[in-house]
């Protein structure tokens, strides 16, 4: 089979969706390709914080009310150590701005909703997806779609595939430059039937390793320890995480972990990546295809929405005013808030965990970096403005 | 000869001479002791920036009368890096707070004069310095003088002595803990006879590795560069050095290094440590007998500052009130600051030097760490608070 759309946006995840509706909103069409299916794509579990700037989007592109409702506004966090919480005051320190507590995969949801409510495309399950031509005019993504073999013509292609995608490979290797780091640590991540510990997330340090308390339903709540990145989620009877975590949760007041059965539990290992540049010939990609946080700050979902934005501003420019400046601008202004981005991640991971080689001057530092960020007033603005999401112009 | 004081000074640094100076001013007597000649404690070319604390300390004890006629009030800094300059505004910053350019040794003088001034005692070019019974009531000082052998019978003993001093060895090890941090990298410092070249401090970051212009008077200037700690100076003539510092602080403006004869040169290793607790039965520790810090925020003699300020209120809160809870909580109220202070000169030095075994990723993370520090209001009042000087009672 033979098509043709202006945009082809492989992925449907944040990035892909969002791409495609905010296109969709200046009346130009794409076609979304997904090699998952819809139900696997609504019921992974990933983040779940979206920054102010993500959420007034989606309000400002008319997929916000469910969020609206179901989502919980967080106006602060909680940084835990030494016995003691301490809580950033998000909302203060910002000038109003605040987070929502809402997981990726709803969002998800409501963008696969809405896409297909305005007759939207998009193919799932989709299988053997290759590129062609990205350096030419009128590139071509290859894919099967239910036995059938499809040739999708583009004036555009859209990498939105994530970090086990296909699309970076069509960078050439020869232009592509590659940053990573792989930490020396996991998180063990569960899913607990319990009522909320708190109102609040809890980011916890400890000498036997970082904990994250947070929250996604009155009924449900999904915390994390760091772990051994090669471990064996098998190693871990549900009662040694539950006392890991009232262990590295301890404080000296009357805090109690609220416990409850697990129903979910899983290993995963964390790394820092980036490749620039973002964009080769009319290949642009967007999200984890281009660049990966540790989870410590839910910056992905939030990083992917403010490259599609980009994106999106600079293929309307292009059909509406035939001006490709800000499409041949798209990775160096992207990459300004993905290092920014990565910095944040970077910094807060390595606030909040015990490193294996730390030496005993190391470990003293990271105790005056968490004195310092919940004692000076500059410092918890820094924190705050970071999490909460930077303007997407940076 | 037989001696009795009530504290006994090791040191006539400025730890050794603000506390003798601060105890007079409560009416408590004491004796410093010092191995170096008076003439070469006054030449030793130190650092040469005072926070706005140790400033207005040293008005408030009637020595600050030369400072404020020689000194120069420096409102603000410039980061440079990427071939620009960023100027932190330190005065805006930290509501109307600066920094005082005036070299170590000019405060050592006026100190001396002082104390000498008011008949306080020094003794010059003491050797052999050791301590017995510290922790006893009275705790003894041996040292020679003159040929004399002199016995120091005191209250307390002040370690004043520097990293090399002795007295730091008298805190047993069974009690103390150490945390250290030798640093890949040292400074080639010199001393220009030239005009300044610029208004303000420099600190530069490029590829070749740090830079630093700062000024001494209107005929000298004091430059470093990074180089390999193990380096030896003859394998840097003056040309080598100019040419070197005129690549790392580059401009894409009309920028130059006004350059003259160099009169000076050294090589420093750089390293950061502190010994825990700072007090053993009755010897204190204060200034870089029991902390040092890398040079770049210029932090060591106004640590050591707050030290002592710490150390005669404790002092005299036990003479005038025969109280022992301020001494007893001497090592720990100064330790809070030691180890904001640390942090902040660990973070400074590793933002802006080379590390030889740096990856890409981690250099992004540097150049991440620079933008954000010169483009977030949040991140320059960071700086600008730590660089001016937080309030004694940190």
């Amino acid at each position: 089979m033979y098509m043709h759309t202006p945009v082809g946006i492989i992925g449907a995840g944040p990035a892909g969706l969002f791409l495609a509706l905010l296109l969709s909103l200046e009346g130009i069409d794409s076609v979304v390709i997904e090699n998952r299916s819809r139900a696997e794509v609504e019921s992974t579990i990933r983040a779940g914080v979206l920054e102010q700037g993500t959420v007034d989007l989606m309000v400002e592109m008319g997929i916000g009310e469910r969020m609206r409702y179901e989502g919980v506004v967080h106006h602060g966090i909680e940084l835990r150590f030494d016995r003691r919480g301490h809580r950033i005051n998000l909302h203060e320190l910002t000038n109003g701005r605040a987070i929502m507590i809402y997981p990726q995969h709803e969002v998800v949801k409501d963008c696969i909703a809405a896409r297909l409510q305005q007759g939207g495309q998009i193919f799932f399950n989709v299988q053997d997806v290759q590129l062609a031509g990205v350096d030419s005019d009128q590139p071509v993504i290859h894919f099967r779609h239910e036995q059938e073999q499809v040739e999708l013509h583009c004036d555009f292609i859209a990498g939105c595939d994530g970090f086990h995608g296909v699309s970076r490979a069509y960078i050439p290797l020869s232009v592509q430059q590659v940053y990573s780091r792989a930490y020396p640590f996991g998180w063990l991540g569960i899913l607990l039937q319990a009522p909320p510990s708190a109102r609040e997330l809890i980011y916890a340090y400890h000498q036997r390793g970082f904990a994250l308390v947070s929250t996604r339903s009155p009924q449900l709540q999904r915390m994390y320890i760091q772990c051994d990145p090669q471990d064996d989620i098998a190693n871990w009877s549900d009662e040694m995480i539950i006392e890991e975590l009232q262990a590295r949760l301890v404080t000296d007041d009357d805090w109690q972990l609220r416990v409850g059965p697990i129903v979910q539990k899983n290993i995963v290992a964390m790394r820092s990546f980036v490749i620039e540049p973002m964009q080769y010939g009319r290949l642009f990609l967007a999200g984890d295809a281009a660049h990966i946080v540790p989870p410590i700050g839910a910056k992905g979902l939030n990083l992917a929405i403010a490259d599609v934005r980009h994106l999106a501003r600079a293929l309307t420019r292009f059909y509406q005013q035939q001006r490709e400046d800000l499409l041949a601008a798209y990775s160096a202004t992207c990459l300004k808030r993905v290092w920014r981005t990565e910095h944040f991640s970077w910094w807060m991971t390595s606030m909040l965990h015990r490193f294996p080689d730390d030496d005993p001057f190391q470990q003293r530092m990271q105790r005056a970096q968490l004195d310092y960020t919940v004692g000076s007033q500059a410092a918890s603005m820094s924190l705050a403005e970071n999490y909460v999401g930077l303007p997407f112009s940076v």
